[in-house]
Protein backbone atom coordinates (compact mmCIF):
# COMPACT_ATOMS: atom_id res chain seq x y z
CA UNK A 1 0.00 0.00 0.00
CA UNK A 2 1.03 3.43 -0.76
CA UNK A 3 -0.32 6.66 0.38
CA UNK A 4 -0.51 9.77 -2.14
CA UNK A 5 0.18 12.70 0.62
CA UNK A 6 1.17 15.95 1.02
CA UNK A 7 3.03 16.95 3.74
CA UNK A 8 1.53 20.96 4.31
CA UNK A 9 -1.86 20.47 3.52
CA UNK A 10 -4.93 19.16 6.43
CA UNK A 11 -6.90 16.92 4.41
CA UNK A 12 -3.93 14.40 3.82
CA UNK A 13 -3.15 15.11 7.68
CA UNK A 14 -6.38 13.01 8.75
CA UNK A 15 -4.61 10.14 6.67
CA UNK A 16 -1.51 10.38 8.27
CA UNK A 17 -3.00 11.12 11.58
CA UNK A 18 -4.79 7.69 11.26
CA UNK A 19 -2.33 5.49 10.30
CA UNK A 20 0.04 6.53 13.10
CA UNK A 21 -2.97 5.95 15.65
CA UNK A 22 -3.17 2.21 14.41
CA UNK A 23 0.80 1.76 14.58
CA UNK A 24 1.38 1.29 10.68
CA UNK A 25 4.13 1.99 8.73
CA UNK A 26 2.82 2.65 5.14
CA UNK A 27 5.07 3.95 2.36
CA UNK A 28 4.37 8.15 1.60
CA UNK A 29 4.25 9.84 -1.96
CA UNK A 30 4.51 13.17 -1.54
CA UNK A 31 2.39 15.20 -4.34
CA UNK A 32 2.78 19.43 -4.11
CA UNK A 33 -0.77 20.94 -3.66
CA UNK A 34 0.83 24.27 -3.93
CA UNK A 35 2.66 23.33 -7.12
CA UNK A 36 -0.15 22.23 -8.61
CA UNK A 37 1.35 18.52 -8.77
CA UNK A 38 -1.89 17.13 -7.73
CA UNK A 39 -3.91 18.47 -10.99
CA UNK A 40 -0.91 17.38 -13.15
CA UNK A 41 -1.79 14.40 -16.00
CA UNK A 42 0.65 12.15 -14.12
CA UNK A 43 -1.65 12.43 -10.82
CA UNK A 44 -5.15 12.51 -12.57
CA UNK A 45 -4.02 9.05 -14.23
CA UNK A 46 -4.09 7.92 -10.23
CA UNK A 47 -7.09 9.64 -9.21
CA UNK A 48 -8.98 11.55 -11.58
CA UNK A 49 -10.91 13.68 -9.25
CA UNK A 50 -7.23 15.37 -8.40
CA UNK A 51 -7.86 15.03 -4.11
CA UNK A 52 -4.94 14.25 -1.85
CA UNK A 53 -5.09 11.77 -0.41
CA UNK A 54 -5.27 8.49 -2.16
CA UNK A 55 -4.58 4.67 -0.77
CA UNK A 56 -3.41 2.80 -4.19
CA UNK A 57 -3.07 -0.99 -3.02
CA UNK A 58 -0.80 -3.64 -4.24
CA UNK A 59 -2.77 -4.23 -7.51
CA UNK A 60 -2.79 -0.46 -8.78
CA UNK A 61 -6.14 0.36 -7.67
CA UNK A 62 -6.90 3.48 -5.88
CA UNK A 63 -9.03 4.34 -2.87
CA UNK A 64 -9.93 8.59 -2.89
CA UNK A 65 -11.72 10.37 -0.07
CA UNK A 66 -10.27 10.49 3.65
CA UNK A 67 -13.14 8.39 5.43
CA UNK A 68 -13.50 5.94 2.66
CA UNK A 69 -9.38 5.40 3.59
CA UNK A 70 -10.40 5.26 7.19
CA UNK A 71 -12.65 2.71 6.44
CA UNK A 72 -10.48 0.63 4.60
CA UNK A 73 -7.58 0.75 6.88
CA UNK A 74 -9.82 0.13 9.61
CA UNK A 75 -11.04 -3.30 8.04
CA UNK A 76 -7.64 -4.76 7.70
CA UNK A 77 -6.40 -3.32 11.39
CA UNK A 78 -9.18 -3.45 13.67
CA UNK A 79 -7.28 -2.12 16.72
CA UNK A 80 -7.14 0.44 17.97
CA UNK A 81 -10.80 1.15 17.33
CA UNK A 82 -11.35 4.46 15.68
CA UNK A 83 -14.74 4.03 13.85
CA UNK A 84 -16.50 2.60 16.37
CA UNK A 85 -17.63 -0.59 17.91
CA UNK A 86 -21.26 -0.76 17.79
CA UNK A 87 -23.64 0.57 15.54
CA UNK A 88 -24.65 3.38 17.42
CA UNK A 89 -21.28 5.08 18.47
CA UNK A 90 -19.90 3.83 14.45
CA UNK A 91 -22.84 6.35 13.32
CA UNK A 92 -21.80 8.53 16.42
CA UNK A 93 -18.58 9.10 15.08
CA UNK A 94 -19.16 9.26 11.18
CA UNK A 95 -21.86 11.96 11.66
CA UNK A 96 -18.96 14.22 14.02
CA UNK A 97 -16.04 13.23 11.21
CA UNK A 98 -18.55 14.50 8.68
CA UNK A 99 -19.37 17.49 10.50
CA UNK A 100 -15.69 18.74 10.94
CA UNK A 101 -14.74 18.07 7.72
CA UNK A 102 -17.80 20.06 6.14
CA UNK A 103 -18.62 22.52 8.39
CA UNK A 104 -14.87 22.87 9.95
CA UNK A 105 -12.35 21.69 7.17
CA UNK A 106 -14.28 23.17 4.06
CA UNK A 107 -15.21 26.31 5.94
CA UNK A 108 -11.72 27.29 6.83
CA UNK A 109 -10.67 26.04 3.36
CA UNK A 110 -12.95 28.58 1.48
CA UNK A 111 -11.25 31.08 3.94
CA UNK A 112 -8.18 30.63 3.43
CA UNK A 113 -8.22 29.64 -0.59
CA UNK A 114 -10.62 32.21 -1.79
CA UNK A 115 -8.29 35.05 0.03
CA UNK A 116 -5.05 33.64 -1.94
CA UNK A 117 -3.78 34.58 -4.99
CA UNK A 118 -2.51 30.82 -5.35
CA UNK A 119 -5.62 29.55 -5.68
CA UNK A 120 -7.14 31.81 -7.83
CA UNK A 121 -8.57 29.06 -10.05
CA UNK A 122 -8.92 26.20 -8.15
CA UNK A 123 -10.41 27.61 -5.38
CA UNK A 124 -12.07 24.12 -3.77
CA UNK A 125 -9.48 21.06 -3.50
CA UNK A 126 -8.74 18.52 -5.94
CA UNK A 127 -9.93 19.48 -10.28
CA UNK A 128 -13.34 20.99 -10.27
CA UNK A 129 -11.52 24.22 -11.19
CA UNK A 130 -13.77 27.10 -9.95
CA UNK A 131 -12.38 30.72 -9.42
CA UNK A 132 -11.78 32.30 -5.86
CA UNK A 133 -14.93 34.85 -5.45
CA UNK A 134 -13.92 37.25 -2.52
CA UNK A 135 -17.06 37.08 -0.56
CA UNK A 136 -16.50 33.42 0.31
CA UNK A 137 -13.64 35.16 2.64
CA UNK A 138 -16.41 36.29 4.77
CA UNK A 139 -18.48 33.46 4.12
CA UNK A 140 -15.56 31.21 5.23
CA UNK A 141 -15.08 32.76 8.44
CA UNK A 142 -18.67 33.37 9.21
CA UNK A 143 -18.94 29.68 8.94
CA UNK A 144 -15.95 28.95 11.19
CA UNK A 145 -17.19 30.98 13.85
CA UNK A 146 -20.34 28.81 14.01
CA UNK A 147 -18.85 25.68 13.48
CA UNK A 148 -16.33 26.69 16.47
CA UNK A 149 -20.00 27.50 18.73
CA UNK A 150 -21.17 23.71 17.88
CA UNK A 151 -17.87 22.17 18.88
CA UNK A 152 -18.12 24.16 22.25
CA UNK A 153 -21.65 22.53 22.99
CA UNK A 154 -21.00 19.18 22.59
CA UNK A 155 -17.56 18.88 23.94
CA UNK A 156 -18.97 21.33 27.12
CA UNK A 157 -21.22 17.44 27.21
CA UNK A 158 -18.68 14.92 26.39
CA UNK A 159 -14.73 14.83 26.64
CA UNK A 160 -14.54 13.55 22.96
CA UNK A 161 -16.38 14.54 19.85
CA UNK A 162 -18.48 11.20 19.51
CA UNK A 163 -18.37 10.45 23.45
CA UNK A 164 -15.77 9.21 26.26
CA UNK A 165 -12.97 8.17 23.83
CA UNK A 166 -10.70 9.24 21.21
CA UNK A 167 -11.78 8.51 17.90
CA UNK A 168 -11.44 9.58 13.93
CA UNK A 169 -14.33 12.15 14.65
CA UNK A 170 -11.53 13.93 16.95
CA UNK A 171 -8.95 13.61 14.24
CA UNK A 172 -10.71 15.41 11.47
CA UNK A 173 -11.35 17.79 14.03
CA UNK A 174 -8.36 18.23 15.21
CA UNK A 175 -6.81 18.70 11.45
CA UNK A 176 -9.96 21.30 10.86
CA UNK A 177 -9.08 23.68 14.00
CA UNK A 178 -5.15 23.26 13.21
CA UNK A 179 -6.06 23.88 9.99
CA UNK A 180 -7.93 27.63 11.30
CA UNK A 181 -5.23 28.34 13.86
CA UNK A 182 -2.82 28.20 10.63
CA UNK A 183 -4.69 30.55 8.80
CA UNK A 184 -5.22 32.94 11.19
CA UNK A 185 -8.88 31.91 12.43
CA UNK A 186 -7.67 30.06 15.94
CA UNK A 187 -10.39 28.83 18.34
CA UNK A 188 -12.26 31.83 20.20
CA UNK A 189 -11.21 32.36 24.00
CA UNK A 190 -14.61 32.09 25.15
CA UNK A 191 -14.59 28.27 23.96
CA UNK A 192 -13.17 26.92 27.11
CA UNK A 193 -13.98 23.28 26.63
CA UNK A 194 -12.90 23.81 22.82
CA UNK A 195 -9.53 24.88 24.07
CA UNK A 196 -8.75 21.94 26.38
CA UNK A 197 -10.20 19.53 24.10
CA UNK A 198 -7.82 20.52 21.78
CA UNK A 199 -4.86 20.94 23.89
CA UNK A 200 -5.74 17.21 25.26
CA UNK A 201 -5.63 15.59 21.41
CA UNK A 202 -2.46 17.55 20.41
CA UNK A 203 -0.24 16.19 23.36
CA UNK A 204 -1.21 12.38 21.75
CA UNK A 205 1.98 11.01 20.02
CA UNK A 206 -0.47 9.78 17.14
CA UNK A 207 -1.02 13.72 16.35
CA UNK A 208 2.46 15.15 16.49
CA UNK A 209 2.48 15.02 12.35
CA UNK B 1 -37.37 4.58 15.31
CA UNK B 2 -38.42 7.66 13.54
CA UNK B 3 -37.05 9.39 10.35
CA UNK B 4 -37.50 12.85 10.77
CA UNK B 5 -37.98 13.78 6.55
CA UNK B 6 -38.94 16.25 3.56
CA UNK B 7 -40.68 15.21 1.30
CA UNK B 8 -39.88 17.73 -1.34
CA UNK B 9 -35.92 17.59 -0.46
CA UNK B 10 -32.87 15.41 -2.17
CA UNK B 11 -31.11 14.84 1.31
CA UNK B 12 -33.89 13.05 3.28
CA UNK B 13 -35.14 11.44 -0.34
CA UNK B 14 -31.63 9.63 -0.19
CA UNK B 15 -32.77 8.20 3.20
CA UNK B 16 -35.99 7.42 2.42
CA UNK B 17 -34.87 5.42 -0.65
CA UNK B 18 -31.90 3.51 1.73
CA UNK B 19 -35.22 2.34 3.70
CA UNK B 20 -37.41 1.56 1.16
CA UNK B 21 -34.90 -1.41 -0.65
CA UNK B 22 -33.84 -2.47 2.54
CA UNK B 23 -38.15 -3.12 3.00
CA UNK B 24 -38.70 -1.19 6.60
CA UNK B 25 -41.21 0.79 7.52
CA UNK B 26 -40.49 3.56 9.79
CA UNK B 27 -42.54 6.35 10.73
CA UNK B 28 -41.71 9.21 9.31
CA UNK B 29 -42.73 13.01 10.10
CA UNK B 30 -42.22 16.14 8.12
CA UNK B 31 -40.74 18.68 8.45
CA UNK B 32 -41.22 21.88 6.09
CA UNK B 33 -37.89 23.35 4.81
CA UNK B 34 -39.52 25.85 2.47
CA UNK B 35 -41.31 26.38 5.59
CA UNK B 36 -37.91 26.89 8.00
CA UNK B 37 -39.28 24.38 10.26
CA UNK B 38 -35.99 22.69 10.68
CA UNK B 39 -34.72 26.01 11.62
CA UNK B 40 -37.23 26.49 14.48
CA UNK B 41 -36.41 25.62 18.38
CA UNK B 42 -38.95 22.56 18.13
CA UNK B 43 -36.26 21.00 16.02
CA UNK B 44 -32.77 22.72 16.66
CA UNK B 45 -33.44 21.00 19.91
CA UNK B 46 -33.64 17.48 17.85
CA UNK B 47 -30.86 18.32 15.62
CA UNK B 48 -28.75 21.39 16.76
CA UNK B 49 -27.78 21.71 13.42
CA UNK B 50 -30.88 21.65 11.64
CA UNK B 51 -30.23 19.56 8.40
CA UNK B 52 -32.90 16.81 7.45
CA UNK B 53 -33.10 14.25 7.29
CA UNK B 54 -32.04 12.95 11.22
CA UNK B 55 -33.09 9.48 12.77
CA UNK B 56 -34.63 9.49 16.36
CA UNK B 57 -33.82 6.07 18.47
CA UNK B 58 -36.47 4.86 20.80
CA UNK B 59 -34.38 6.12 23.45
CA UNK B 60 -34.62 9.54 22.18
CA UNK B 61 -31.02 10.27 20.57
CA UNK B 62 -30.59 11.17 17.28
CA UNK B 63 -28.79 10.79 14.24
CA UNK B 64 -27.89 12.97 11.97
CA UNK B 65 -26.29 13.08 8.51
CA UNK B 66 -27.24 10.67 5.84
CA UNK B 67 -24.09 8.53 5.68
CA UNK B 68 -24.55 7.87 9.54
CA UNK B 69 -28.02 6.87 8.85
CA UNK B 70 -27.17 4.66 6.04
CA UNK B 71 -24.37 2.83 8.84
CA UNK B 72 -26.48 2.83 11.56
CA UNK B 73 -29.71 0.50 9.10
CA UNK B 74 -27.00 -1.32 7.38
CA UNK B 75 -25.88 -2.70 10.70
CA UNK B 76 -28.91 -3.70 11.82
CA UNK B 77 -30.54 -4.87 8.77
CA UNK B 78 -27.24 -6.34 6.96
CA UNK B 79 -29.30 -7.61 3.45
CA UNK B 80 -29.76 -6.56 0.82
CA UNK B 81 -26.06 -5.43 1.55
CA UNK B 82 -25.98 -1.29 0.24
CA UNK B 83 -22.64 -0.44 1.75
CA UNK B 84 -20.22 -3.21 1.04
CA UNK B 85 -19.25 -6.42 1.53
CA UNK B 86 -15.89 -6.61 2.01
CA UNK B 87 -13.53 -3.73 3.31
CA UNK B 88 -11.98 -2.43 -0.48
CA UNK B 89 -15.98 -2.97 -1.82
CA UNK B 90 -17.13 -1.15 1.05
CA UNK B 91 -14.25 1.73 0.19
CA UNK B 92 -15.45 2.45 -3.01
CA UNK B 93 -19.06 2.54 -2.64
CA UNK B 94 -18.06 5.42 0.54
CA UNK B 95 -15.82 7.22 -2.01
CA UNK B 96 -18.30 7.31 -5.01
CA UNK B 97 -21.66 7.66 -2.43
CA UNK B 98 -19.46 10.85 -1.26
CA UNK B 99 -18.52 12.12 -4.41
CA UNK B 100 -22.00 12.39 -5.21
CA UNK B 101 -22.88 14.13 -2.46
CA UNK B 102 -20.17 16.27 -2.29
CA UNK B 103 -20.05 17.52 -5.65
CA UNK B 104 -23.23 16.57 -7.29
CA UNK B 105 -25.93 17.45 -4.72
CA UNK B 106 -24.06 20.39 -2.90
CA UNK B 107 -23.19 21.54 -6.43
CA UNK B 108 -27.34 21.23 -7.56
CA UNK B 109 -27.94 22.77 -3.96
CA UNK B 110 -25.53 25.47 -4.72
CA UNK B 111 -27.30 27.19 -8.20
CA UNK B 112 -30.29 25.88 -7.16
CA UNK B 113 -30.24 27.99 -3.61
CA UNK B 114 -27.95 30.92 -4.22
CA UNK B 115 -30.52 31.61 -7.24
CA UNK B 116 -33.80 31.65 -5.33
CA UNK B 117 -35.12 34.40 -2.92
CA UNK B 118 -36.35 32.08 -0.44
CA UNK B 119 -32.70 30.76 0.54
CA UNK B 120 -31.47 34.41 0.52
CA UNK B 121 -30.85 33.69 4.25
CA UNK B 122 -29.58 30.42 4.29
CA UNK B 123 -27.90 29.54 1.15
CA UNK B 124 -26.51 26.01 2.64
CA UNK B 125 -28.89 23.70 4.31
CA UNK B 126 -29.33 23.85 7.85
CA UNK B 127 -28.54 26.32 10.55
CA UNK B 128 -25.03 27.94 9.53
CA UNK B 129 -27.21 30.78 8.24
CA UNK B 130 -25.07 32.28 5.15
CA UNK B 131 -26.23 34.76 2.40
CA UNK B 132 -26.71 33.30 -0.92
CA UNK B 133 -24.04 35.18 -3.24
CA UNK B 134 -24.89 35.41 -7.30
CA UNK B 135 -21.53 34.05 -8.71
CA UNK B 136 -22.19 30.53 -6.76
CA UNK B 137 -25.11 30.24 -9.65
CA UNK B 138 -22.67 30.37 -12.06
CA UNK B 139 -20.08 27.99 -10.25
CA UNK B 140 -22.53 25.53 -8.93
CA UNK B 141 -23.51 24.85 -12.71
CA UNK B 142 -19.90 24.62 -13.98
CA UNK B 143 -19.44 22.34 -10.70
CA UNK B 144 -22.57 20.18 -11.95
CA UNK B 145 -21.17 19.81 -15.79
CA UNK B 146 -18.07 18.61 -13.81
CA UNK B 147 -20.03 16.20 -11.56
CA UNK B 148 -21.77 14.51 -14.69
CA UNK B 149 -18.39 14.63 -17.07
CA UNK B 150 -17.28 12.77 -13.72
CA UNK B 151 -20.18 10.12 -13.99
CA UNK B 152 -20.15 9.66 -17.75
CA UNK B 153 -16.43 8.29 -17.05
CA UNK B 154 -16.89 6.09 -14.48
CA UNK B 155 -20.10 4.30 -15.82
CA UNK B 156 -18.44 4.01 -19.17
CA UNK B 157 -16.76 1.15 -17.19
CA UNK B 158 -19.01 -0.13 -14.67
CA UNK B 159 -22.52 -0.26 -14.17
CA UNK B 160 -22.97 1.17 -11.58
CA UNK B 161 -20.98 3.62 -9.37
CA UNK B 162 -19.59 1.05 -6.90
CA UNK B 163 -19.12 -1.56 -9.74
CA UNK B 164 -21.54 -4.91 -10.48
CA UNK B 165 -23.81 -3.98 -8.85
CA UNK B 166 -26.79 -1.23 -7.17
CA UNK B 167 -25.32 0.42 -4.09
CA UNK B 168 -26.00 3.23 -1.70
CA UNK B 169 -23.62 5.20 -4.10
CA UNK B 170 -26.33 4.71 -7.15
CA UNK B 171 -28.87 6.30 -4.54
CA UNK B 172 -27.23 9.77 -3.87
CA UNK B 173 -25.97 9.93 -7.44
CA UNK B 174 -29.59 9.28 -8.29
CA UNK B 175 -31.21 11.45 -5.73
CA UNK B 176 -28.26 14.47 -7.52
CA UNK B 177 -29.05 14.10 -10.78
CA UNK B 178 -32.89 13.91 -9.92
CA UNK B 179 -32.61 17.31 -8.15
CA UNK B 180 -30.57 18.50 -10.60
CA UNK B 181 -33.11 18.00 -13.52
CA UNK B 182 -35.82 19.56 -11.49
CA UNK B 183 -34.02 22.69 -11.27
CA UNK B 184 -32.73 22.63 -15.09
CA UNK B 185 -29.55 21.54 -15.10
CA UNK B 186 -29.87 17.67 -17.10
CA UNK B 187 -27.62 15.28 -17.72
CA UNK B 188 -26.12 16.50 -21.38
CA UNK B 189 -27.59 14.57 -23.78
CA UNK B 190 -23.60 13.29 -24.89
CA UNK B 191 -23.52 11.03 -21.41
CA UNK B 192 -25.10 8.55 -22.99
CA UNK B 193 -23.98 5.93 -19.92
CA UNK B 194 -25.06 8.49 -17.30
CA UNK B 195 -28.33 8.47 -19.21
CA UNK B 196 -28.91 4.89 -19.37
CA UNK B 197 -27.50 4.37 -15.90
CA UNK B 198 -30.07 7.31 -14.90
CA UNK B 199 -33.14 5.15 -16.21
CA UNK B 200 -31.91 1.82 -15.18
CA UNK B 201 -31.93 2.71 -11.55
CA UNK B 202 -35.36 4.93 -11.67
CA UNK B 203 -37.07 2.03 -12.82
CA UNK B 204 -35.89 0.26 -9.38
CA UNK B 205 -38.94 -0.17 -6.90
CA UNK B 206 -37.18 1.21 -4.43
CA UNK B 207 -36.58 4.25 -6.12
CA UNK B 208 -40.33 5.44 -6.50
CA UNK B 209 -40.48 8.28 -4.15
Amino acid sequence: MKLFDCGMAPNPRRARIFIKEKNLDIEMQEVSILDGENLEPEYIKINPWGTLPALQLEDGTVIAEVPSIFRYIEALHPEPNLLGDNPFEAATIESWERFSEMQGMQAVGEYFRNSNELFKNRAMPGYSGVSTIPELVTRGKARVAWFYQQLESRLATAPYLAGERYTASDITALCAVDFGIRVGLAVPDDCMHTKNWHSRVSDRPGTQI
